[in-house]
């Protein structure tokens, strides 16, 4: 059973301060919906901080899946430098080494905790943001925004196999075409040592335009044309990998460490399969009645209070 | 368990002809194996044509999934008209009313058995040969190689639903992209009263160049996006409603036809579900190790024989 919070107490939420010395944050739904700010967000970001002032350990850490930005193009980069322009348009104190995207989180898995040899590379299905965080990482990639491969038609010519492809990475690409896919398809068809990555296995994304396909649909062609056989491993949320990369970068106490979400299957449960504390909030894409009554989750967050900003109610305890 | 068929036996092959009045065939992997004839079908064809022809019923009748043909690009259009090329090039007897491609099966479907009301229109995500079975039905589309929708990256402004949309149909699609997959889902998400038809959910197919991802895979992303709740009707093998369709079209009698090919999760199990006798042959996909053993099909066959050209010997029986 969940704790609900309740908002006219502060005690409460001052035993949740006396108890986490670390908080991560999911963004979009949790400190922002869109472009505008949830109520009272960087009020709490602030006493967060300071009451953390004291403790060695990181106070704040942030994992995003995907950013929306108002550019020309549908959406946007996924980088971490584009992570903290929107931390700073909106008025968040953060800092890079903070954010924890799952671009990132992939290219530190590549480049860290698999170890892709120096002679090998890594064939993407992605966008600018996964090269930027590739490049950063040190980590060799064909594929992505490559003009040869953004082609309206896959050319005539076939696909040979490519011994020095040792990872398929597949992200959300508003380019993705069939000529992508069949290489991918090819890469690790033709060679079962070819790992087999995603950022994340999100279905759906809500940008500004509208609910579009996620990078979990993107990459969904090829997990149907591989078959049981070739499963993916997944870096985001809620695969633990992702917690992997953050305590490879941060010292932090997993036992003194919260993580806040508004998504019960990955970001609470990212929470859970790193045995974190979890709480949920309830202005993004959870609802009240998805908690109880016949239908709700199997997936109960430690704490669940409305807002963010509900822990205004601490200030100056 | 299945009775196979024994190749120095006539009298084997000779209870099949009696019994059995209207013979379907898959092609590839069956009569043909990518552009080489398999040894004695031609002949084995002329003889099935010559003992039915004192029947007045529809001696043979072919279904095909996806045809390959040499031209400048990967694949080409899988129209009833292109069949019928294959058929003349390899100099097999065949009349395009004796084809049904699983696009072919989907035009009739629509115009024939859901019966789209004349003010709606289909949102196809599929190459040339598929408009050109919809505008033989007369079925009103729009998407598909439109140049509007074919685009190497979505255009900024976003995509308004279209009540005028009553279906969207998916089959192979090399042009594949991520706007008309954000099409195809923002009519199916915003309006629950479209359909959602596939012509058929071959998670692979084999082309000159290789095993390249199938429609199955091109469909899979709107799946993913979608969720269980938004079910997909296949039309293609092993569907009922591609037999359906043949039905409307030809007269037969089921328990007198006999659907042979090599294929066991398509072919055999769509003769199975239609209630007609099954033949399986061993040139195409399935082996005789996928019969028997601990790891064998749940899927039946009520024949085998190697191949189609072992019925040469019921040659002047």
């Amino acid at each position: 059973m969940s704790i609900h919070l309740d908002s006219r107490s502060p005690e409460q939420y001052r035993v949740l301060l006396a108890k986490y010395d670390t908080w991560m944050f999911d963004c979009d739904g949790v400190l922002w919906s869109g472009d505008r700010l949830i109520d009272g967000a960087v009020e709490v970001l602030d006493i967060l901080r300071r009451e953390s002032a004291y403790k060695s350990l990181s106070p704040l850490l942030w994992t995003v899946d995907v950013l929306l930005c108002h550019t020309k193009e549908l959406i946007c980069k996924i980088s971490r430098k584009n992570y903290k322009k929107k931390f700073d348009d909106l008025g968040i104190e953060a800092s890079v080494d903070e954010v924890f995207g799952s671009a990132y989180a992939a290219a530190v898995y590549i480049s860290s905790v698999m170890k892709l040899p120096k002679d090998k590379k890594v064939y993407i299905i992605g966008m600018s943001g996964l090269e930027e965080e590739l490049t950063n990482e040190g980590v060799a990639f064909v594929g992505g925004t490559d003009p040869a491969d953004n082609v309206l038609k896959p050319p005539s010519h076939g696909i040979p196999p490519d011994p020095s492809i040792g990872a398929v990475l597949v992200g959300l690409d508003t380019s993705i075409n069939y000529y992508k896919l069949s290489k991918a398809f090819r890469y690790l068809h033709s060679n079962p040592s070819c790992a087999f990555l995603a950022t994340n296995e999100d279905s759906t994304f809500p940008s500004d335009k509208g609910l579009l396909p996620g990078a979990g649909a993107v990459l969904s062609p090829l997990t149907t044309a591989l078959g049981p056989s070739r499963p993916v491993t997944s870096i985001g949320k809620p695969s633990g990998l992702m917690l992997d990369c953050i305590k490879a970068k941060h010292n932090f106490d997993p036992a003194r460490t919260i993580m806040v979400g508004d998504r019960l299957n990955t970001d609470i449960q990212f929470g859970k399969n790193g045995g974190l504390a979890t709480l949920l909030v309830l202005t993004g894409v959870t609802a009240e009645e998805n908690l109880t009554g016949p239908d709700a989750s199997s997936i109960v967050p430690d704490y669940v209070t409305q807002s963010i900003g509900d822990l205004r109610i601490i200030k100056g305890a």
